[in-house]
């Protein structure tokens, strides 16, 4: 047994089960175990930002971390936008990072970096393992550090004599760590503030968004009236009929302010403070009044679902929960086309437990608003910022949920960051439908142009032009392998998409706004 | 006039005249003071991996750094891989990195993360710029850092707010370092050396690789017998008809070591003692054999060409250089495709003052074969290993050189890293012709898995696969907006490249293997 013989071993018995990879030479151990054992789904993508990706998504549905394995310092800078988001969504991944074998990092050929530099940034844990006898105890280690709630970035490096050279055996698994519980003095204090009389809200975040948490945080509602809210952009929440309602912060700063402006006292409950996503001359980046109090229910690292329950406890909650979404899909009322008449086709065929991936932009209020009353789904969205996360996400997900359909609502522009995802869902058979917004321009852009009070200019206008020529993404798709259709009214869009939902198999919708 | 005004403007003023750009809302004002300007060419990617590698190819071919336009961490994260090969190549690029407002950081927003953390690994130079007021001098500061011989990765962080409070002006650009001479004594002991009787090698990379420094190089040939070399992977060599030939190393490590095994003394200029690519178990690392000497002529800082014109004139060597390659491209035999029939093709119809970039991988022997005694050209490589450099290099070497035929040779797996090339090509009508090696697999990894000593097996083998489905490249170009076109006989191969030579604009021929 090698070194990575004995660090799949350890994975898999610590209950990772798929391995997203783009390999290189300096893999090639991790690779031949990974065949020889069988014990992982290896799931191949062309470019390592679709891997990270993919691994977000998994993560997110599962709770638990898949592998990614990248090639060396460049290998994880093209998968680090990715692992950016899904730090900031608390996705637990772990990453092996090969690297040149240690014997050969002296001699500084071309591929070596600095590797942890590289990793620190966008990783909660970074080791560089050393001997081919201490991998399998560092991967157990890795693994313990993603499923840190909420869920973290662990990165391995692993170098190639490590793989290569001899190993004791694997690993026992670490335990797993749990949320860390509120205490009853912190349910009680907040108990106290939703009886004062103020305005209050719950800002929640995390694994609350779900099942029980949401049960639990209507019936705080339906004690209290406190409004529910959560981020813009928050990992996963659970929506659609039968579901609490929690209202979505708004994006742009001045709209977050006007959401927030009658709140008195913000409890939080897996949360951080709201702030804007962008800084404006002129407009404040904190979301809250000034007069407002913050206060805490459940840190991210908490059990937030418990926390609610307990408080819903302290206060005498009806069993009920308030706010409870009805089954009522909208109507396709046909018209022009544009996000809100597209909203109501998605959510008129939406199937049950489906999985909605969005990272629409400026064309996302459509859909959101289209499935409020939609059938039960789950809704991901863009954590970090850094756009071409939804569609490798929307793989992830179908991977981790194979009998789910999984939606994803994707801009053009986005899409272009993480295309190579289309081969995945292809060679996976993954059971996907993506939505292309295709308005042929960095949308956002041309808004926030002039939010920021920066001049324009046709010469500026044309950079965040996506025409000229126009991307077709039938011809993307189908060069992927991937079936794909091109509609521009709402009543052919309704057709494709309730076609789609009816049948298995990646799909893709360009939609010409 | 705001700070980003005062920063373009410097940057103009010091000779910068492209920017490659991706941009987002932090990096607003600074597109409009591009807009306005109008002092410099804009080129939009799709992704910034696309941007930096055409920073890099605009780079080599000017010895000027063009300004990359990123958007905070992750845009930097996925510029990097590029920017790590530029760095191995030594290409001038001046990164300007756009972050929150100074005022926002505090807010730990989604986008935010550790920019210099991120850029460190990759560049030669950081700086966080602080203040509008100082923003323009950082960015002669950025440029004089780029331009330190042989060229060097300078990045430069650029807050929303440093861009857009006032500013007083554009700052004076410094003084263009020139590389350092090298002494007489180093050029005398070289001399000595070269007469002393061992069997020599000069192993050469930098701007000696053209030009009067493979003039000065041909003479000591002649003058000494001694042998030039060049590494597997030198950024920029002059080639074909004309120009000295020299010599490159191969890739694999017992191969390097075969090359080398009569060298009894290697001078350097301008480059590094050889060592193989990557570490394989029982094979070494080092190239040269135990007993050889190292001398060097010239460090990568330093003017290896004067260096190598005074070596000549030590030596008294004769003006005619030795080993000048004859205009002689090969016929086009026909027979079964591969890597040498197509090698023919492209060395009989490559124009004279054509540029090739190329990463070919399993598939670059032959047009390195086939184009030795073709016309004169510039052939530009992969430099840090880090595969998709290739065709935005191409893209970045056609905006360089308008007048230009570019040709890039491109392995189909590399390719996938940055498609997104197509699209720019198409929008700014770039002469460039790209070759995809279409062998449908990592076809390095399924020879390196047996020469590392791992395990076969066809679950392994699978997942260096690029079949099911089959990449379709011509529907991947035309989605984009590239003409293109599949072959897969060498007579179908050697019309469509003849014809593409002919004419101008983007092209792709996919070569099925």
């Amino acid at each position: 047994m090698n070194g990575a013989d004995s660090l799949l071993a350890t994975l898999a018995a610590a209950g990772v089960d798929v391995c997203f990879a783009n390999p290189g030479t300096s893999e090639m151990h991790f690779m031949a175990a990974l065949g020889q054992q069988r014990r992982m789904r290896g799931v191949l993508g062309l470019f390592e930002g679709v891997v990270s990706g993919m691994a977000d998504g998994y993560g997110r549905m599962t709770g638990r971390p898949a592998v990614t394995l990248l090639h060396l310092g460049p290998g994880l800078s093209n998968a680090s936008a990715n692992l950016h988001n899904a730090k900031r969504a608390g996705t637990p991944i772990v990453n092996v990072v090969g690297d040149h074998a240690t014997t050969h990092l002296r001699f500084d050929a071309p591929l070596a970096s600095d590797i942890v530099g590289l990793a620190r940034p966008v990783s909660n844990w970074v080791h560089s393992t050393t001997s081919s006898r201490t991998v399998a105890a560092d991967a157990a280690r890795a693994v313990q550090a993603a499923r840190q709630p909420p869920g973290q970035i662990a990165t391995l490096i692993l170098p190639a004599d490590a793989a290569w050279e001899p190993a004791s055996g694997p690993a026992v698994p670490l335990p797993v760590p749990v949320p860390a519980a509120v205490g009853d003095d912190a349910v009680r204090r907040v108990a106290e503030v939703l009886r004062d009389g103020r305005r209050a809200a719950l800002l929640m975040r995390g694994d609350c968004l779900g099942g029980e948490g949401l049960v639990a945080a209507g019936r705080v509602r339906a004690a209290t009236g406190a409004r529910l809210l959560c981020d813009t952009f928050a990992p996963r929440t659970e929506r659609g009929a039968g579901r609490v309602r929690v209202e979505k912060l708004p994006y742009f700063a001045e709209q977050l302010v006007t959401a927030l402006s009658e709140v008195e006292v913000l409890v939080l409950v897996g949360s951080k403070p709201p702030v804007s996503f962008f800084a404006y001359p002129d407009k404040p980046s904190w979301g809250l009044p000034e007069r407002a109090d913050i206060v805490t229910l459940a840190h991210p690292h908490e059990d937030a679902t418990a926390a609610l329950q307990a408080l819903a406890e302290v206060l005498g909650a009806p069993d009920e929960p308030a706010g409870v979404a009805e089954l009522a899909p909208p109507s396709v009322t046909g018209g022009p086309l544009n996000q809100f008449t597209l909203g109501e086709a998605i959510g008129r065929f939406l199937p049950e437990g489906a999985i909605i991936s969005e990272e629409a932009a400026t064309n996302s209020l459509g859909p959101y608003a289209g499935t409020v009353n939609a059938a039960p789904h789950d809704y991901l969205t863009l954590t970090g910022g850094s756009i071409g996360q939804a569609v490798p996400v929307a793989a992830g997900a179908a991977v981790a949920c194979l009998d789910r359909k999984v939606v994803c609502l994707q801009g053009d522009g986005g899409a272009m960051y993480t295309l190579q995802t289309l081969w995945t869902m292809a060679r996976e058979h993954l059971d996907v439908t993506t939505v292309i917004f295709a308005n042929r321009s960095y949308g956002i852009l041309r808004v926030e142009l002039g939010r920021v009070g920066a001049v324009s200019s046709e010469a500026t206008l044309a950079m965040f032009d996506l025409r000229r020529p126009d991307l077709d993404w039938v011809q993307l798709a189908e060069g992927m392998g991937v079936e794909a259709v091109r509609v521009d009214t709402v009543e052919a869009f309704a057709d494709v998409f309730a076609s789609a939902m009816a049948t298995r198999g990646p799909r893709l919708i360009e939609v010409v706004m």
